[in-house]
């Protein structure tokens, strides 16, 4: 059985220009593998529509599942929801769910619910709104795309609610060797290892620590057993 | 006169995995932005041939120029040479002055020049080496695309060599203002501004800072004095 797959897609001007480092997709990665989803892509774009419905229609096309963050606040430059619209050719509305959560939350706050964030409630039609315990405004899902907010502390608890939705796999499983060798004295015997565990992942990470040099050597892959029996035969090349 | 643009491609299972954090992004980003060069998108893929070349001929043929990070070690999963390779359809091959290179460092450092050693002297035909002080192995420019390592350190030294030599346009320029309100709050006049000034693009990102809440305004354009002219609006409007 192969493990669903996704890809993830960042939007904004913000990552790309250099201001904000992104920590959306560090987060997803290890939630993702912990799931049993392979997350096999990642893409940036910038706030611009052509942009992020090219790459939404070849993401959803391409894997299981999109994520996608940044975009649906209530400011002029959050536009992805009208461009998911877009990309699935479907209309978009003020929908009377989100509008009536969102009225709610703005009244017993004291706030205006104004026509900037009555913006957040456009939800393409077809969709299924994903939770925002954090500010309310909601994401949503519409078929195999899962849109969700930029800023971390939202994105983090929507897909906390979202992701037990989603049938995931087996657990991607890695075990590390650190070895204080340089990574082209152990590239040789590694790679006859990996060759004979096609089934596994075998990657090599030299670091430099304080002055020590060396490679951390890592196996992944699903079956415990299997991760079990190959660290064993990394341990008496290198151990 | 419009700004270079140029796009990234992040290669490697251990930031799709969510082992490590990649920071070349970022690092690029802020050395683009202040060259002049625009980065309109960025891709993260796999160690996985078939991806790197759909990604590489796909952003080659969209920017002016392709930045990739990772890849290019002594082991079996640096297969970023190989697979520009086959992107570009030309041949790879052990290149002589990248063997006299590394022979000589290893000679220096009394390690063997071992056969994964010289794997990284295997450069694609028609290749510029792009110089690597920090352990020598060179990453290359072929046409447009710029391949670089994956260790920031070794990322940040290539790009610091390799960076002159390329046009840069008008470095992009950014003015922020803090304003304790909510986005909410400030998104209609906010959008009202941003359509008077088209050539700037402006951005809004709300923070949560010890209990404080509230949204940076940012205005980013290429001529000071349009940036100081509108900044002095959203002060008057905001500050």
């Amino acid at each position: 059985m192969t493990n669903p797959t996704a890809a993830m897609l960042v939007i904004g001007d913000e990552i790309l220009s250099g201001r904000t480092r992104d920590s959306n997709l560090h987060h997803l990665a290890g939630a993702l593998t912990a799931h049993g989803i392979t997350l096999a892509e990642a893409r940036l774009v910038a706030d611009d529509q052509a942009a992020i419905v090219t790459a939404v229609n070849a993401l959803r096309a391409g894997f299981d599942h999109v994520f996608t963050s940044g975009g649906i606040g209530p400011t002029h430059d959050d536009i992805t929801a009208d461009a998911i619209a877009v990309a699935f050719g479907v209309a978009i509305t003020h929908r009377a769910d989100a509008m009536a959560l969102l009225g709610a939350h703005y009244d017993r706050m004291g706030s205006t619910f104004n026509e900037a964030r009555q913006r957040m409630a456009r939800i393409p039609d077809g969709a299924v709104l994903i939770e925002n315990p954090v500010s309310v405004a909601p994401g949503f899902s519409l078929d195999n795309v899962h849109v969700m907010a930029g800023v971390p502390r939202i994105f983090e608890a929507m897909l906390a609610g979202l992701l037990p939705r989603l049938t995931g796999g087996a657990p991607l499983l890695s075990q590390s060797l650190r070895v204080e060798r340089a990574e082209g004295d152990v590239a040789g015997d590694f790679a006859a290892l990996a060759a004979e565990y096609p089934d596994l992942s075998m990657g090599s990470y030299p670091f430099n620590q304080a002055g020590v040099f060396g490679t951390n050597l890592v196996i992944r892959g699903t079956d415990p057993a299997r991760l079990d029996t190959a660290m064993a035969r990394l341990v008496a090349l290198f151990g």
